[in-house]
């Protein structure tokens, strides 16, 4: 059943975003950064990622709270390694900072081959796979990942969550070779815990490999659902502690108490974040098979895997790019119709004129 | 119910090893680091991937199908990236090639924060853990990624295998923390074929998730199983996608004849292996709570995870750990009666004296 979408031009939802941040007390760069964010993420049908979620994710963890700090500079701290920078952020806007990153180790990889940024005292950067996305379609292969703002995760054989749901995203310069950059972006749950919420709300069970309750036996019943389950027993448990690692050797605290007011009033409770970017040519061999140039190579690597009966299945970032030709073909940002009610939401705090969902035309996707 | 294990002193199994690598071929530099790799597998339990199997593989894939290159040199290609090497590996002896990689990362660890080695024309390491381990163990995070020998997974929603079972492997220097280092090491499909093969000899069925038929649909029937299934859905998908992807940018042809004899002749049917190295000080943000060092905070955050009634929980890189301990205290490599009755066909390959049982002290573990 095709549902009816509201087409927001981007200019429109870009002004609002700016005045909703700047009305929080976000500087330019901030604000700029954080239309930047939430646009790209809606025009890629990142629906669980866009401004509404980014704006509340600000009124429950951020500037509403004291937490995140508008206009705060970020500190890079001196370095005796030439393609790794480590930088505070104290508590900067997660996707100013993370931009910013990005950046930094594009510049890394030019020089290097490869470069790397480690954040502290980081805040929330929502979409990783925006990032390497935006990093792959500039021609590189990009890394990141991040702590999750709470720990929601129990460990593999665990009955209490100490893990976040702790996502990685990586992006790949494919777009030369298939139309678009290959983005892997998950959080190593199973599932997000507003998954959970929405079964209870809706009176259904969870699947199996969701959940456990509080004795940290597998359930499916969402009323007793008290944590969520690593995907892949001990491999996904093992992914998620990966992020747990590096946020530990950069300058995060103790998992359990993470976004919370729990625990010793001098404990760090914020996210931390990695980010790696690679040149290709930093991994050409320059002896590809037939004579094939790299891009060639890669384009025939995809072409194999996707072959032989396997044509129908999907490459990871092939829907964002799939609702991206969508928002390029409709001229603007789809939007359902519950969503442009919570910008109207937004455009009252911000002091804009509120939307109305006469003036939008419609789409049928 | 406890087993008996042959007590092997280390110094007998390398000399075994190392006449039999050199009986095929191999130099001394090879057979040294063909020992040392598998060596070392045994002393931390890695039964799938001990010196039977090493040398078991160089029959099937190696040397003696003329694949695999004894004495072949590396070549380390003019790169234009001082932190990132790639090297033309001319079917060396993977073992050796994987070792001098790693090293070669931790060099450039020490002088840029991290460093990379990408390899093409390479063969076959066995278990990646054990290198990332003895990088964690020198103080380092490390990571490496390989295309394995043939493809046996389909991709998610597929029904051909035409990518590897592709592991990834971590290591981070967790040892002055908590006793060792965590090694987080594992294929991308739920399980290996020799799984599969080992139900369908005892005529037990597979656990769903694990299989396809020769259509791409799910089988518990070890006797239908035609493919392996990358675990996790999409998210093992992604990540064995990852490998592929790596070795299409390094120098990979096309997975579906990686490892066989089809295609066309000017094909390339290689492995690629990718190696990557950290240094802990180039993540360090000096900004731990209660004052805390790095490795202090490290701790402080492993306790934490697996505190809260998570203390049975294990950590990956622990069951190694153990079985090293029972190798160090036993001081030996322990071995099955079946795995001494294989080390004798070994050594009368090599012109050794046949390995008695009788020799050996045993321990009921």
């Amino acid at each position: 059943m095709p549902e009816t979408y509201y087409i927001v031009p981007k200019e429109k939802h870009d002004v609002l975003v700016t005045r909703a941040y700047l009305s929080r007390g976000y500087d330019a760069g901030e604000t700029a950064a954080g239309a930047r964010f939430c646009s790209s993420a809606s025009y890629y049908g990142i629906r669980t990622h866009n401004a509404i979620k980014a704006l509340h994710l600000d009124e429950l963890f951020g500037s509403r709270v004291g937490r995140w700090k508008p206009g705060a500079k970020i500190e890079k701290l001196p370095s005796r390694f030439a393609a790794a920078e480590i930088w505070n952020a104290h508590f900067k806007l997660g996707q100013a900072v993370a931009y910013e990153a990005m950046d930094a180790c594009m510049k890394l990889a030019d020089q290097f081959g490869v470069g790397m940024v480690s954040v502290d005292n980081a805040t929330h950067y929502l979409w990783g796979g925006g990032y390497v996305m935006d990093a792959a379609l500039k021609g590189y292969l990009a890394y990141t990942n991040c702590t999750s703002a709470m720990s929601e995760v129990v460990p593999f054989g665990g009955k209490t969550p100490t893990m976040g749901t702790n996502p990685h995203s990586w992006g790949f310069p494919t777009q030369d070779a298939i139309g678009f950059p290959i983005v892997i972006d998950w959080a190593t749950s199973t599932v997000a815990m507003g998954r959970v919420q929405q079964c209870k709300r809706e009176g259904k069970p969870l699947a199996p490999g969701w959940a456990v309750d509080a004795q940290g036996n597998p359930t499916t019943d969402p009323d007793k659902a008290a944590a969520l389950l690593p995907f892949g027993a001990h491999k996904g448990y093992g992914l998620g502690l990966i992020d747990e690692l590096y946020a530990a050797f950069i300058g995060g605290g103790l998992p359990a108490i993470r976004g919370t007011t729990r625990g010793d009033a001098d404990e760090k409770r914020c996210s931390t974040f990695y980010f790696q970017v690679i040149h290709p040519e930093a991994l050409n061999g320059r002896n590809f098979a037939k004579g094939r140039t790299q891009a060639q190579n890669v384009k025939a690597v995809i072409a194999d895997i996707l072959g032989h009966g396997n044509e129908k299945c999907l490459l990871p970032g092939q829907p964002e790019a799939r609702n991206g030709e969508l928002s390029r073909k409709h001229g603007g940002l789809l939007f359902t119709k519950a969503e442009i009610e919570e910008f109207g939401l937004l455009a009252r705090e911000a002091g804009e004129p509120a939307w109305n969902l006469a003036e939008f035309k419609t789409a049928q996707v």
